[in-house]
C-alpha cells in the first residue's frame, strides 16, 4: 500500500514509518518540525537528540535497506498538503500532524491560537484534500480518550444509543475535554463525522489514551531511530514522566489526590494498533471509532508500580502530591470500553514490572543527558 | 449598558443595534461587509440596496437622535477585536460575526474554508478578547437549531441527561448538522463550552430556527433602515423565498418531499430574544442555552399557508416539488422544546394569515426589484 503518514518526525510518526516500511508499505511522511520549534522555544527538549527526518530516514535506509521518502512541509497550508495526496495518490493518509500538548495548549494566547490553529486547519485540509484527490483512500485519524473527558458513565468506543422519553437514537458519544488540545480533537471529529456523512469518506478515529515506551522493534536497530522521548511538563506523558523521575532521585510528581484514571497503551501497540487499522480500513461513508488503550490505571496506581519496581533494582523512589495545576477530577468515575482492536487482532503489550523495569534500566544508560529543570510543572490552568 | 454588536451589519445585527440603542444603551456595532462581500460574488442581493452601515447610522441618528458607533473591521483578526473590546469595555457582546449560510459553505473549497476560518477564527477571537480584557462581559452567542439536526429522539434546550448502564450524566446534547455552515456553529459551542469551564466566562447560545419577516418596530420607521431582505437560494431562508415567488408567480420550491420539520421564528422576536437575555445575562462559569423559535412547521405546511393567503389576495400560488439539492431527512420525527426564553418573558409574535399577508402586502410594493434568477437553487450536495 501506499501510506502517507502526516506529523511523520513526531513520538508516534516516526515508529509508525519505520513500521510500515519494513512491512512492505511504499511510505512517505510529511512534517514541519513544529513539535522540535516548540520543544526548543519552551526547553522541553526530547531526552535524546534526534537527527532530523531526512538523516533519520537515510540512516534508516542504510541499515535495513528500505527507503522512506521525506517531504519537509507544513499540513495547516492547504496547497502544500493537497499537492503532495494529489500527486503521492495514497491508500492510507495516517494524519499525527497536530500540536498534542495539553499544557503547551493552555499556557496563553499564543499557544492557544497555534494549537487551534494548526490542529483545525490541518484536519480541514487533509479532508479536501483526500476530497478533491485520493476519495476512495482510507484516513486514519490520531483522535484521544481525552475527547471523552470523564463522565459519570461507562466510555463506550465512540458512539452511544441514547433511550430519552420512550424514543432512541444513535450519537457520537458526547465528548467534554479538559484542556484546549484535546478540545481540538473533539472539534476535529465533529469535522470528520459531518464530511464522511456527506461525502462518503472512509476514516478510522483512534482514540488513543496516554502512550508509554521508549522504543518499537524497529526503532531498537540503532539509538539514533529512537522515537523523541519527552520527559517534561509539556510533552511528556505521565508515564515517561515518572520513570525519569524515578533515575534522577525527584519524588514521582502525583497532581493532586492522584486517583484521575485513565486508559494507557505502550507505544508498540499504537503502531500495532495503527497497522490494524491499516489492514482492515473503514468502509465509505464510515466513520469507524475505536478506543486505543489497552489498561486502565489511577495516576496513583502508575507512582506505585513505577516506585515498586525502581526500589526493587536499587532506586530510591519517593512519591509526592503537588497541588494540581490542571482544572480536572481528581476522583471519578472511569469505565472505557475497549474492545474494537482487540477484535482487529491486538496482542497487548501490557505494563508488567519486567516491562518497567526494562524501561528504567534502558534510561539509565541515558541518565547524564536528564535535564532536571524540565521536570516540574510550569503551566497551570 | 455598553453592547458591543458583532455582524451589526447583518439581516439581524442591524435590526438589533437599532433595537438596543432606542432602549437607552450605549451601542457599538462591527462589521467587515463580508456578507455584502459574498452577496455581490454570487449575484445574492438582497431585495433592496441598503446604505452601508455608517449611512445607516447616521440616518438612525438623524430620525431619531441616538447614536450608533460604527467600527469596521474584522472579527476573524485577534488583533481589531481585542483592541475594540479592550476600548469600548462592553458589559454585553452579541455575536452574530459569522458567515451564516449553509449553501454558500457547500459549494466547493473556497467557500468551505472561508466560512470555516471565518466562523471558527470570529468565535475564538471573541473568547479570548473577552477573556484577556473584559472577563465579566455577557457573551451572547447566536447558535442554530441546525447544530443538533433531525435525531429521532426530543431535541432539548442544549443539554441532556443520559440513563446508561444504570448510572448518569448530563452532557451536552449531541449535535450532528447538515452543512458545512451549520457545523462550524457545532465546533462553536464545543469550544465555547470549553472556555466557559475553564475561564469562568458567562455565556448565553441562543439556538434560533430560521426567520422569516422584512422589518421591525425600529426598522418600521423608515425603508432606508430596513434589514437585508434575502430570497435567493444562498441567503433567503424558506418563508422570506415562498413569499417572493408567490408574489412573482413563480411555484413555491418544495425540496423532496416537504416533510421536513423545523422550528421558525419572526425577526422581531429574535430582537425580542436577545434584549431578554440580556437583561438576564448567564452566570460567570455558566452556558445558557436556549432554543430560540416560536413554532414548529413542516415545509409543505409553510408552502400550503403562504399559497392560501397569497391566493386568498388575488395572487396565483403554485406549489412545485424540486428535487432535493440537499442532503437531508425529508421525513423525520421533529419535536424541540423551547419554553427557555418563553419563562424570560417572551411575548411570541406567531405567524399567522395575518402575518403573512402584512408580509405579502409590503412586499407587492417591491415587486419591481425582485430579480427571478435568483431563487432556484444553484448549490447541491
Amino acid at each position: 500500500m501506499r501510506v502517507l503518514i502526516l506529523g511523520g518526525d513526531g513520538y508516534l510518526g516516526w515508529p509508525t514509518a519505520m513500521h510500515m516500511s519494513l512491512r512492505g508499505h511504499e511510505v512517505c511522511v510529511v512534517d514541519n518540525y513544529l513539535r522540535r520549534k516548540i520543544s526548543r522555544e519552551t526547553s522541553s527538549e526530547p531526552l535524546l537528540k534526534a537527527p532530523d527526518l531526512e538523516e533519520r530516514a537515510s540512516i534508516f535506509n542504510e541499515l535495513t535497506g528500505y527507503y522512506i521518502k521525506v517531504v519537509i512541509a507544513d499540513c495547516s497550508i492547504y496547497e502544500d498538503l493537497s499537492a503532495l495526496i494529489k500527486e503521492w495518490q495514497p491508500d492510507t493518509v495516517i494524519h499525527y500532524a497536530e500540536q498534542p500538548s495539553a499544557p503547551y495548549s493552555m499556557f496563553g494566547l499564543h499557544e492557544a491560537r497555534l494549537t487551534f490553529k494548526n490542529n483545525l486547519d490541518s484536519t480541514f485540509n487533509v479532508i479536501w484534500a483526500i476530497k478533491e484527490h485520493a476519495p476512495d483512500c482510507h484516513l486514519i485519524k490520531l483522535g484521544t480518550m481525552g475527547e471523552y473527558g470523564t463522565p459519570n458513565i461507562d466510555i463506550e468506543e465512540g458512539w452511544i444509543d441514547i433511550q430519552h422519553n420512550g424514543r432512541s437514537e444513535k450519537f457520537l458519544y458526547p465528548r467534554q475535554a479538559g484542556s484546549l488540545y484535546h478540545t481540538t480533537k473533539v472539534l476535529d471529529t465533529d469535522l470528520i463525522w459531518f464530511y464522511v456523512r456527506v461525502y462518503g469518506l472512509r476514516v478510522t478515529d483512534l482514540m488513543q489514551g496516554p502512550v508509554y515506551g521508549l522504543s518499537t522493534n524497529e526503532a531498537n536497530i540503532d539509538d539514533r531511530l529512537l522515537p523523541f522521548f519527552h520527559y517534561d511538563d509539556i510533552f511528556g506523558t505521565v508515564v515517561n514522566r515518572f520513570l525519569i523521575q524515578a533515575i534522577v532521585g525527584i519524588p514521582l510528581t502525583v497532581y493532586g489526590e492522584g486517583g484521575q484514571t485513565r486508559g494507557y497503551i505502550n507505544i508498540k501497540d499504537t503502531v500495532q494498533c495503527v497497522d490494524l487499522a491499516m489492514s482492515k480500513p473503514a468502509e465509505s461513508g464510515e466513520l469507524r471509532i475505536m478506543n486505543q488503550f489497552t489498561e486502565q490505571f489511577t495516576v496513583n496506581e502508575l507512582a506505585n508500580r513505577v516506585s515498586r519496581v525502581g526500589n526493587k533494582i536499587g532506586l530510591n523512589v519517593q512519591i509526592q502530591s503537588l497541588k494540581n495545576p490542571r482544572k480536572e477530577a481528581e476522583e471519578h468515575y472511569y469505565n472505557a470500553k475497549h474492545s474494537g482492536l482487540m477484535e482487529l487482532g491486538l496482542e497487548p503489550h501490557y505494563m508488567t514490572d519486567e516491562v518497567i523495569e526494562g524501561m528504567l534500566r534502558k534510561l539509565l544508560n541515558y541518565k547524564s543527558s536528564i535535564d532536571v529543570n524540565k521536570i516540574l510543572p510550569r503551566v497551570t490552568w
